[in-house]
């Protein structure tokens, strides 16, 4: 078997016990993401071993050597993660109209600033007072920044409340957090490296990392509105599919050629396309797409999980003190934008923000290898990480529960709504 | 940007280049299968090299080693040629009756049969002719053996021949074909290693690969018209498409750990889904997964082309030679079984037969690290399996014009036919 067919198996794997435990979630009225992580989780290396462990074929591949075979099987299961989160995001873009965003612009940059100040602040102040470094402290503030919003929209979308104005104040907020963790991310990098900020360097990136979001959700949507209708004119089969497929890719690769998530090129290449996309009957046509690739990311993002991490006697005080920290001033932070609106509705936002997913490690990493974090306090980014993604689902599902109930009422007072 | 990200860079640009190519030559009349395999050539890492290069993230994550992170951006990619083709040959079972492909299954052994003979036969002759060792020229007569029927069913179902009785000839001739290559694969593993063939395991694995294809095309498509219709009773969205999926992956997965290709379980399960195919729209709903995921396998099998390999002087010769033996035997043995059929049938099934891929330089890199089989001799099978892929596409695509012509006038004729 080549070494590419025996990651089939894997595949195989991670599909069917996503689509398996699935199924039981539905049946016991939990959300499916709830038990596509926690599988992830069961079958993934640190556990039963079923995924991410290589066979011989791909040992051979790499020369006998287990750790780099390892690393090349996970490289190509992340990359089905990964294209799993970009269809994710792009679907959810696909359902959020730019109007509806604008409406709730103000206040999802409020929640996405102070979601961001929060935690920062937090963060570096428990790390100095520990005696830290500052330029670890300041690592470790900005690594407790950045949403991954992956497994809240997901959440969202499994309950059919997108539209509800909670969902979109986090979706928009998701964008500043993005913008924001980047730009606090430059700041560090260059007092890591070389001691002091390179404003000219920020300027540029936040130009880059603005004026892209900006152009692609009104430019991209006025475009799109105008001439997505030019796809007609094309002799491949399903062309609108194959337009849309290839702005989504493009515009994820673009966005994290700027530094920005891959996820948030998505979500707005799905929202420029969030209008035409009824009449090309995108988000139906493309279904398939998200059964097959979405539960990747979840199971794969399960499988990374170590339990024995949580076991660590050295650094797991400090990891649990880390993660409260980064759960209650990241809901406080960005619940407290939603000020106004009625406490659950704060309450939704403030937790929808919480999942730091893999921004954070991101962020550890490059500290890590610029020398300026240690590896305890990166294995404590990597629980907070964990922690916060797991932690949400069923929060914000209990939390969602009345909206939900309000959707289903509405939907069966307007005939025809129901089986949209 | 992290690695996996990274990779969707490749992704993007296979993807586009694979439709705008598509687009082009379905605008010249030629089927876009040559146009991918094509522009896989030029953008791969031996020509322009936009696409199988590491970036910095990628050398980063390989501590710097550019050979290791080169082999497992490939391995990544590779994964989703697979897929991809994994796909394709699903789609072309779910257009193939069982109670069709029986009624030319004499045909198709026959077809199989010879053409595998005649090369193995021709090619062992022609290295001992040459004075190469006895095991040694076994090996590469097994290494002509296999037909890969990728490139020949996407050319078929571009040109929506697949219910033309050569197609199914082609199809059926494939399953037999991939079978006696095993078997053959296994006697010249057996006297390669220990001298001798061992009976018993061939005995062994004829037994479970003929199991394999008889359960899967007889009770597979009994119990799919008897029990798919459970289905409905699932939870899970999109149930129908969800199963669908999981056959298509286990039963590949179920063809590779036994020793077939797994494209050949993938056939077979779409194949036991035919039935039933029509009435849950399973072809139409997937073809987004088509659309995305074929093009993958065809781009990353022209980026493999290495043109060096036909300027290396002291195997070109050798080299043309081989792949003219590879072509001739093939087309001739397989045309062979066509008997009795027009000429232009028996051409289509013998040039339909001829592309080798991946079958053959699996055979010659298990001689090679059995050390049985010389580096030069293994670079004559990779010009072979290069050549017999890139040659068949136009040549079927000119033998089927007629039939082209003949299946557009009979669906003109019936009412209601033409969009199906």
């Amino acid at each position: 078997m080549p070494a590419a067919v025996s990651i089939l198996t894997d595949l195989l794997i991670i599909f069917v016990a996503a689509k398996l435990v699935g199924e039981l979630f539905t049946r016991i009225g939990q959300p499916a993401v709830i038990g596509e992580l926690l599988v992830g989780v069961l079958i993934g290396p640190f556990a039963l071993g079923l995924i991410g462990r290589p066979g011989p074929e791909l040992l051979e591949l790499f020369h006998d050597d287990p750790a780099v075979a390892t690393e090349a099987l996970h490289l190509a299961l992340e990359v089905f993660a990964e294209v799993g989160v970009v269809v994710l995001l792009f679907f959810v873009g696909l359902e959020t109209r730019l109007d509806d965003m604008l409406k709730v612009g103000w206040r999802a940059a409020i929640v996405g600033v102070l979601g961001v100040l929060l935690p920062f602040v937090a963060g570096t102040a428990l790390m100095l007072a520990l005696g830290e470094p500052t330029i670890e402290s300041l690592f470790i503030g900005v690594a407790l920044v950045a949403t991954s919003v992956g497994i809240t929209a997901r959440v969202l979308r499994d309950l059919g409340v997108l539209d509800a104005q909670e969902a979109r104040i986090i979706l928009g907020a998701a964008v500043f957090d993005d913008i924001l963790g980047l730009l606090m991310l430059t700041i560090a990098s260059g007092i890591g490296s070389t001691g002091e900020v390179n404003v000219g360097q920020v300027i540029t990136i936040a130009v880059l990392a603005l004026g892209f979001t900006a152009v692609v959700a009104l430019a991209g949507t006025w475009a799109a509105r105008r001439w997505f209708h030019l796809v007609d004119r094309l002799q491949i089969d399903n062309a609108p599919v194959v337009v849309s497929l290839a702005l989504m890719l493009g515009l994820a690769v673009l966005a994290a050629a700027i530094g920005l998530a891959a996820i948030i090129g998505a979500f707005l290449a799905g929202m420029m396309l969030a209008e035409i996309a009824e009449e090309y009957e995108l988000g139906r046509k493309m279904l398939p797409l998200y059964e097959f690739l979405v539960p990747f990311f979840f199971v794969v993002t399960g499988s990374l999980v170590d339990p024995r991490l949580f076991l660590q006697r050295e650094t797991i005080g400090l990891a649990l003190l880390v993660t409260i920290v980064a759960i209650v001033t990241k809901a406080a932070g960005a619940g407290l934008g939603g000020v106004g609106l009625s406490g659950r509705s704060m309450s939704i936002i403030g937790v929808g923000m919480v999942p730091r997913g893999e921004v954070g490690l991101i962020v550890a990493s490059i500290g890590l290898s610029m020398g300026v974090v240690e590896h305890r306090l990166f294995s404590v980014v990597v629980v907070m990480a964990v922690a916060t993604t797991l932690i949400v689902p069923p929060i914000l599902n209990w939390l969602l529960r009345p909206l939900v109930e309000a959707h289903r009422l509405q939907a069966a007072e307007v005939p025809g709504h129901a089986d949209r």
